[in-house]
This record gives C-alpha cells, sequence and structure tokens, in this order.
C-alpha cells in the first residue's frame, strides 16, 4: 500500500479529520513505523483548542507511540549499538532534535530545556512528514532514538503510562524520596497516577493522593497510593487538614503537584513539612497568576520547590524499562483504557476532556465503527 | 562590680532603656561575658516595633556579640573539645537549645526548624537572665556553643558581618554555586552584602547585586559585586532587562533573594535563568502575599527555589574561621561601621531603620555622649 | 523482683556466662526496660572472641533490643514529644551520647564518627549498668532515644532486621538509587539480606546478590533478589563474568559491599560499571590489606565509592516504620529465627559463628532446655 | 601557501619529525585554523614512548590549542548560536564525537566514558586528517566544539592552564567543596597546579600542596597553596603528619589526588578526615597496583573516594570564562612557559619528561633555532 491514512488537526480550533498521504520516501538512516497504539493525552485537548503557541498546523497528534518497524533504510540502532531489523516491535522518544551543542545541552546539561527540540505530534507538522501517531504509518526521523519493546511487555501497560509516565519519572528522580517518606501527589490525571506508583517504587512509606473525579480518584488507589481524597467533597482548607492529619501535623515530606491549577501549586507547598521538598510538574501549560506568601510559604518552611519539565532520553529508558518488568509494571495493567480508530479522533478528545476515561489509546487498525 | 547595665525594650512598640541587673550567679559549665561589641541588626528594628511573635518583653536585644570570658564556672569547650579559659575572647552561636532529639532534629536533620530552638537576645527575654548582649555582661548558660575568636581575627571586621554572615553562609551553601557562575544577589542589606562577597569565594566568576539605597549601592561594589543597579532608578522591566544584558539574555545561573519585599521573590525566579537556582533567605518577616506564575516562572523555567531558613553551628563555625584570615575577610574590613553606646541605643535601631548606616555596633563600654 | 539475670562475657575470649545483678536505681528521665528479645549479631561473635579494641569487659551483649517499659522515673519522649507510658513496647537507638557538641557532630554532621557515641552492648560495658540486651532487664540510661514500637509490628521481623537493618538503610541511603538501576549486593549475611530488600523498595529494578552458604543463598532469594550465585561455586572471575551477563556487559548500577572480607571492596568497584557507585558497608572489622589498582578501578571508570560507616537515629527511626507496615515488612518475616534463652548465649554465637542460623535472638524469658 | 608542516610522532617509540602534509579540503562546516600556540602535556610523553593502548600512528600530538580560523566552509557557530568568522581567535573542545547516542551518553549521562569519544592529537591519527596541534594548521572536523577566545584573554595563560585546567574544573567539581574547607592536592604537576588556584576560588580557605621537584614546589605558591610540602624531603608517615599538624589532626576535608602514582591514591584516603571526600584524578595511566585497607581507609572512615575522568564541554568551557577573566586568571600568568618550535619537539618533550618545565608550549610559527 503507498498511501496512509492519518488523523489530522487542520488549524487551531477545528476538530481533527482522516486525510490520505502517500508513504513517505526514507532517508538514509530512517525507517517507517506500522503503528499499533497512539495516545490521546491532555495536551493533544489543548492542541485541537489551539491553547499552546508554536504549533505547526495542520498536525498529526499522537507523539507516545508503540508499532512495528515497517521498513528500515540504513540503520537504525538501540544505546547498546544493537542494529533494530524490519519487524521488531518499538517505540521512540518523542523528542527529537535536542542539539547537543547549545549552551543548555552542553553547561547547564538542561537538555529539556534545549531550544532546538522538537516534539512529534506538538512541534512537528504534518508539513515536516509523517510525524505524528495518530496514523496508519509514523516517519522516524533519522537521529530518533528507537527503543525495542520486547515480548514479555504488555503494549497496552506501556501506552496506559504514555507520556505520563517519563514525565512521572523525571518528576520523581527531581523529588528525591527517601526511604519511608510521605508523599503526598496532588492531582490524579496521567502524571499524577504514574506519579503514585512510582513514589512507592522509590522508597516512599505512604502515598496520599487529593484528585478528582471518582473515577480517577478509584484509578489512584489501584495505582498504590494509601490514601485518597476526593478533591470535589472537600475545600482547601479541610484537604490541608487531612494532610497534616497523615503526617503528625507536619505535611508531607515530598509533594509533587500534578494538578495543574495554578493554586495547586501554592497548596503543594502548605501541605509539605518545613524542610520537604515539592515538585511541580503539573503545570504545562498558562492558566495564569496565583498569590504566595514568600515569607510563609517558603523561607521560613526552608523549603525546596523544584520545577520539573518534561523528560529526556533517560527517563524514557527507565519507563520502557519498568515497563517490560512484570511485577513492576502491574499497577499500569490496573489502569481502564478506551481504544479509537481514526476516525473517532475527537470523540477520544472529547472524553479525555471530560474525564469521562482514564487513558485513551488511538488504534490506527481500528474498524470504524 | 555586682550590677549589669543593659539596654533593654521593655515592651513591644516601646523605646529601650537603660537598667540595671545583679550580676547572676552562675550555674555549673556556664560563664559570664564581658561585652566587647554586639550588634544591631533588623530584627531589632522590628523586636522594637512590636512585629515579631513570641518575644518575651522586657528583652535585652544584641544576638551576635563578641567579649572576652570573665568567669567560668565548671567547664566551657569548644568544638576541638579544648577548655577556654577566663580572659579568652570569644563569641557564641546566638541560637541555643536546638534540641537534638525532636523529629527535626534527628530525622529530617534541618535543625533551624527545630521547636525547642532559643536565641539570645529575640527569643530569651530579660527575665530569662542576661540573655541579650546590648549589656555590659552576658550570661553564657550552659550548652552555648563558644568559639575563640583569636588575636589575628579583626572583631570589628567580624561584628561587621554579624548575625548575617551565617545567615549568608546558609544560603550560599544552598545555593549551589559552581566555578564560572553568574550570581545574581537582590537586596544590598547585611545578608545581601555578606552573600556577595561569599559568592564570590565560592566560584562565581561575576556578581551582580540590584539594591538601594545609594550607600549600599557603594558598599555592594566593596563587597566585591562586579556590577550594581540601583534598585531605585529602575523599573523591575528595567531590572529584569540589566541582568539579561550581562547573562547573554538567559538570566543569572544563580539568584540569591536577600531583600525582603515580597515582590523580590518572584523577581528572583524571574531574572534566573532555566534550570537555575534560586535561594529565597530575605523573607525572614510576613510582609503579605504576592502573586506568581507557576507555569511561566518555575515549572517550564525548570528551576529549584530553595527557602533558607536561619543558620546553624556549622555555618557560624565557618563565619568565624573566614573572618580569622586576613585575606578572605577583607570585603567586611571595608564595610562602614558606627558604634553607639548603650544609652544611644534607640539612636542607633533609627539609623539602621532609616538605612544611614551599613552596619551599627553597641559598644556597652562606650562613654555616654 | 529485685535481682535481674544477664549473660555477660567477663572478659576476651571467655565465654558467656549467667549472672545475677541487682535492680538498678532509676536517675531522673531513664526506665527500666523488660526485654522480650535481643539479637545475636556478627559483632558480638568478635566481642567474645576479643576482636575489638575498646571493648570494657565484662560485657553484657545484646544492643538491638524490643521490649516493655516496667518502670519510667521521670519523662520519657519520643521524637514527636509525646511521653512514652509504662506497659509500651518500645525499641532504642542502641548508639548513646552522641554529643551534638564536637566538630564532627556539629560542623562535619557525621554523627557516626562522634568520638563519643556509646552503643549499648559494645562499648558499654556490666560496669556502666545493665547496658545490654541479653538481661531479664535493661537499664534505658537518661537521653537514650526510645521508640515506640506499634502492636501492628511483628516484634520479631523487626529484630530479624535487628541492627543490620539500620546499618542497610543507612547503606541504601549513601547508594543513591535511581528508578531503574540494577543493584549488586556482595554478602547474604544480614546487612546484605536488608540490603537486598531495602534495594527494591528504593527503586531498583533488579537486584543481584552474591553470597553464600546454601541457607543465605536461599535467605537472598526470599530478601526480593532477582538473581543469586552462590559465592562458593563460582571463582572472582566467573563471579564478574555472571555480573556482566546481567548488565548488558557493563557492570552493575550500584554495588553494596556488605560481605567483609577485603577482596570484597575490590570486586565491587570491578563489578560496577563506569560512572556507577558502590557503598562499602561491610568492612566493619580489619581483616588486612588488599590490593587494588588505583587507575582502572577508580579513576578511569570515574567510580563513586562511599564508606558507610553505623547508623544514625533517622535509619533507626524509618527501620522502626518500614517494619510497622504490614507489606513492607513482609520479606524479613521471611527470614527464618532461632531463639535462645540466656544461658544458651554461648551455643547462639556458636550458631552465628558456623552460618547455621540466618538470625539467632536472645530470649530472656525462655525457660531453660 | 598549500603544504603545512607538522611535528609527528611515526611510531610508538620512535621520535617525532617534521613532515609536510598537504592543506585539506574542507567538509561541510568545518574549518581550517592557523595555530598559534599547541601544548606539550605529560599524555604526549607517553605518546612518544607508545605507552598508551588504542593511538593510531603516526601521530601529531597536540590536544588543547588555539589559533585563528583561517578558513570556514558553511557555519561554525558558538554555544550560543553565534557564527565565528575567518579571523576570530579561537580554541575548541579537544574531545569530538562524543555520540549524544549512546547508554553512557544518554542514560548515565557520563560523557566521559562514551565509547565513541575521539581525542584531537591523541586518537585521532595524521591519517584523519591535521588532527593534532603541532602543526602550522588544524584541520577542524565539522562537530567539533569551538569557542572564542576575546581579546582579553591571555592566550598564553589560558595555555598554560592547557588540557590541565578543564581537567581540575571537572575534579574540583567532583570535590563538592565548602566554604571554609582545608584542600589538600596531591600533585604539582600542570592538574595539581590548577586545581590548587581552583580550589581556592571555589571556598577553600586553606589549600595545603605536597609535591616535587622545588619548581613546581614554588609553582604550588604561586597558584595559591597556603604551605607546601616537598615530598622528596619528608617520608609518607612525614607528610600524614605534616597534613594531620595543619588540620586539627583530622586530616584534610578534601583530597584531589593529582600525583599519579598508585600510593598516592592510598595516601589521600588516608590524609583526609573521617566522612571527608577523596578525588581522584592522577591515575590516568597504568602504573600497577596497591595495597590499601578496605576497614580503616574507606568503611571507618566514613570517606567519599570519587574518580574523576576527563572532562566534558562544560568544563571547558568554564575554562575559557576563567581565562578571560583578568583576576581569576592571575595565578596561571605566573607560570613559567617554554616555547618550542615544530623541530623542537622533541626537545620540549624530553624538558617535559625531566620536570625541567612547569609548561612546554609548541608554537609552529617560531624560528627554528
Amino acid at each position: 500500500m503507498s498511501t496512509v491514512l492519518a488523523a489530522v488537526i487542520p488549524a487551531p480550533g477545528l476538530p481533527a479529520e482522516v486525510r490520505e498521504y502517500p508513504e513517505p520516501e526514507l532517508e538514509q538512516d530512517s525507517a517507517l513505523l506500522d503503528v499499533e497504539l497512539s495516545e490521546v493525552c491532555g495536551t493533544d485537548v489543548h492542541l485541537r483548542a489551539g491553547r499552546l503557541a508554536g504549533v505547526p498546523y495542520p498536525l498529526i497528534p499522537g507523539h507516545v507511540t508503540a508499532g512495528r518497524l515497517e521498513k528500515i533504510r540504513g540503520a537504525l540502532r538501540d544505546v547498546h549499538g544493537r542494529a533494530l531489523r524490519e519487524g521488531d516491535r518499538v517505540t521512540f522518544l518523542d523528542v527529537h532534535r535536542t542539539c547537543n551543542a547549545c549552551w543548555y545541552c552542553l553547561v547547564a546539561k538542561a537538555s529539556t530545556r534545549c531550544p532546538s527540540r522538537k516534539v512529534y505530534g506538538i512541534t512537528y507538522g504534518a508539513d515536516d512528514g509523517l510525524a505524528g501517531g495518530w496514523a496508519e504509518k509514523l516517519y522516524l526521523k533519522p537521529g530518533t532514538r528507537v527503543i525495542p519493546l520486547d515480548d514479555a511487555t504488555d503494549a497496552r501497560a506501556f501506552m496506559a503510562g504514555g507520556c505520563a509516565l517519563p514525565t512521572a519519572i523525571h518528576a520523581v528522580e527531581r523529588a528525591g524520596i527517601v526511604l519511608g517518606d510521605v508523599v503526598l501527589v496532588l492531582g490524579t490525571g496521567p502524571v499524577g497516577l504514574s506519579a503514585i506508583a512510582l513514589a512507592r517504587m522509590s522508597g516512599a512509606l505512604r502515598v496520599l493522593a487529593i484528585g478528582a473525579p471518582a473515577l480517577r480518584v478509584e484509578a489512584a488507589r489501584a495505582m498504590g497510593a494509601d490514601d485518597v481524597l476526593d478533591l470535589e467533597r472537600a475545600t482547601p482548607e479541610e484537604r490541608h487538614a487531612w494532610v497534616l492529619e497523615r503526617t503528625e501535623g507536619r505535611g508531607a515530606d515530598v509533594t509533587i503537584e500534578a494538578a495543574g491549577a495554578p493554586e495547586a501549586a501554592v497548596q503543594a507547598m502548605r501541605f509539605t513539612r518545613d524542610a520537604g521538598r515539592v515538585v511541580i510538574v503539573g503545570q504545562y501549560t498558562d492558566h495564569g497568576d496565583v498569590p504566595f506568601n514568600p515569607h510563609a510559604d517558603l523561607n521560613r518552611k526552608h523549603l525546596d520547590v523544584r520545577g520539573s519539565w518534561g523528560s529526556d532520553y533517560s527517563h524514557f529508558h527507565r519507563a520502557v524499562r519498568i515497563m517490560a518488568d512484570t511485577e513492576r509494571s502491574r499497577p499500569w495493567t490496573r489502569l481502564a483504557l478506551e481504544s479509537y480508530g481514526l476516525a473517532a479522533a475527537n470523540q477520544a478528545l472529547d472524553d479525555v476532556a471530560a474525564g469521562k476515561v482514564i487513558k485513551a489509546l488511538i488504534d490506527p487498525g481500528a474498524e470504524a465503527p
């Protein structure tokens, strides 16, 4: 077959539609991926609404994606230097072209702030090639970090983690959890849910979570939270009291904010004990200002507050390794998934926006309903 | 002589007055200090105004203090286990009774958040004994961490650093300065001035400072700032531009906020480069809320923001060691000092409040004017 | 009853014998503990053999100990400031008199190197009071850090961890394990066994262990090791190859040496990947020199090698918290324990020395056989 | 001119000789450098002697090199993205082809252990092009990290630092020096000398050094060492005593081993205080095994020992920035330099091997004697 179907957002504010593209010619050391599953994440909802700057529409969304290598031209190697072969099941780091040449890459060693980085399905548009996962095939450009998914890996569990998983691994790395800590996770969306399981895996003795709606509260428990508060049933003051009751009156040792509302960033500081650590990972888009008290919330508390932006290959690599482990990946197998065909992409976006599903996936091979 | 003169703040909002106290009886392993110099710091202005909670008036202010051991009962040892002798010149950590028994001391290892800690001249009142430096004699309670000031030490330079010096050492330790960093210091009061010299000493290649008034701008240069902006002559936007011009358009690698105004805490975040570090040490008292943007100021920036509260013995020990070094202590010898007798304590407080002096000292042996 | 039976090692090289002591008078803020279980650890074998310097014989061994508070004089508080009551089940940090006044405590913040620290059952002898757990009662001196064991805590599992548990927590803290690491544990004695479970709990994806004899190899699996090599069946070269086969040819990300033989310290370096981390915690006593190659084993490898000495209250506190958690403490419930009465203390030491038991406990209330 | 003279080591063990090469054709985004100064370092002595494995002879030595861009094809950009122009004075990171694609680059983030890295003048031979600095011209391959040397920079001071400077920056970064530390530097070759100045710059209050011969002892003082011991006049025991006398009997807080002899690695551990830090950076080549005592030297001391291998762009960038600062670069201007023409390369190697000069430079434009 020489054409490829893809779901495309033509312009900011317009619904996705299925379009047909010619199968791409492969450059040296590139490949064509037969897409099995791609994800629908909160960012995709923002992308359809046109809320992100710098997005080159028309856009084929779908950043974290799994599939089989259909065609390789030249060589594709994993980080161990092993050549990948046609037929291999793989995924790939959605971040491309981190330059390894700029001040942020080389001096600050903060590659997630590299100005050259491009993200499949977000900052690569349809004019850049088949660079999004909501398509039958995806073009793996030269230099893409491809990583095999072995047969032991549950691809659906891996996709349940999706882009939230490496993001949460980065956040948990920044949190510096110590054996025996009480960790509070604010927000029970995909990043918060993964953070719950990862915090436990990293030595937290108790994980508390605050989130909504009921569906996600339940999912938080399934991911291993010891105690979950439904945020819709508690005022901010009640939430604070709920945390203090569970932490000897001190607040959490570590709080991971994965909620998104600006107030959550301030609550994260307030709900944490003196000399504790706070990671802010939920403020992916700008929802405006919020007041805080630098004396009480930061200085007198002797607090560490750490922003955590994106993820790099190391986090993605570890995400794949965790998902290749039957025991460690178990929490993610408990998450309810909903699959949609390409033609149902708008339905998927609507369901994610409405919080009706824990995780929506695009399955380009699915029959149209 | 069996009576001791001290300057006392009788109650919140009242001026200091000189009172006479009986010379104390010494408990086992305590001592009487013949005070040479004590300091007047910004906190003392707040204490007279009654702006701090939990202060047991009447109060003899004066926390960091230098003098000679007049009488010792039992043994007083330094951290090397060496016995101190009557006649030795010493200073002491103004923080007492850090308990080494509570969760903060023993598990969090954050002794500056120990609820039992008491501070000479602030949370010890006159009813707790001669526990403040604005007096002819000071009572060194058992367990006070006393440290000798050798003859090579310039006591006036040490007092020029005063309580701000260990506070700034703690802040600079939290800043994690790397060789070659550009460090921005916001605020040119005592903590900011010490932070400038200490940042240079810790590997900063360039130190930028923003402060006021002109007197302190000049002092900032004397402490080693490479470039100083008078904050009264620049809007916040102009200050931001001034920093960007000096940092390849990125912002400082490290910013130390020692200004006190709540907005300074937010500017500290904004004036720092992505993936940089911010230390908040100037928000010693509560001046209310301030709005910030968790997305742009923290999360997307991948920033580390660290509150720094008080100081512990390790910082004080290093402060004394630095001041015993002729070369390293030089910046502090350049600071203009003004000495006042006990009877002139209110004048000293007025001058500090008005920003007329860089550093005011109380010299209990000074003749009344 | 006004006399107390205790097992005592009278002098270096002599067997333990049961002696009778008068019940001690309590100082202010001290207590008498009715001992339920105390431990027999490898150190005790050395103590009977007289291999440690600075031990004040006659000695009542038994450092980590659990029991009930029989009598309290004054007040005993936990780190939360809560008063303990007679009848409470407790344990206590065996390290006493860490001074919080010396350079190591206050400046280096390395309290496990404080020269004043005393350890119950090791550096407190029988002449210092009933300061060892191999006795019907133990005297809790003022200032001892006592911590309640709640009813949910399985005291036998806690004692199965024994002194090895906080030691291993300290070692794992020093190891800086990152989510997804492969951790190698050398040695399957008590510290190694606890390190296996704790490494998993701290984010290790795979834990490899090398030890002996068969009994302990089996226990290593029970503690959660993914793969265990019987060290008696493999030459050092074969062990190295075994590790490389399981780590993409690179070596472990982190190695925790808990073996004791000097060569194990060098193997720890060799079996670890470049830029990895090694913790040396097994070299508790001096077994002589061993050759290593500073170029190949350390410098070219860009390795971090970290000695880990003893443990402090924070590690002990977390040990108790982990053991109060049903799920987290499970691995320790799987360890085979052997209890001995006071009169059987030498048998216990013989069995430990011969590696016949995983963990031996002294139960002072046990009937003589 | 279309030919280029270069000093070449034809094969292991043979003397360098001057050969003529054709001027290279430039690939896209490469450049030709008109060499002003290149360095002779200890490695070059080993290269002539044939002591390093994996070196592709014939070899044009000279890794750290400064010169002017004579010709550029395409674009050459610095880390700020600014295009360099013909005529600019520059230097470049001698490490090339760090892959940013392997496990060490991407997961371990230890790029100095990347198996693909190539070093100009060491692992690039003459058959790889004009890839060494002992030549009139050097070929800057695409992807080489080029950095401008502004007019304020003293090129001779920069070359006095040479490759030792970024190596020492890396070592000092690994050392984690805290304000007020006593730092001991073992070895007063180029890395040791730079480490002395950098340790002072990073907050060391006192820097002690042990080295030889007299020429270098004097240079150590010029670099800022407070106290220097001539190693030829003291036994290892006397050296140990000398350190203890200067550190309250404890040993240095931090020791940087830059000596090379295997015993120095062990002395570094012994001369450091408990819970201190040791950096091993001098063991660049294999000089065999040495015995140490894992109990006394590592475990009981609770020591951190850190190998430090090579340097990456961040260290080189900071090296250039330090050298562009008049005050900070001053110590290096005090080092005696000796320049040699291409024809005198063997003399330069002989003088370096014999320790007759502090630093030898190759000046390809120098008249033959």
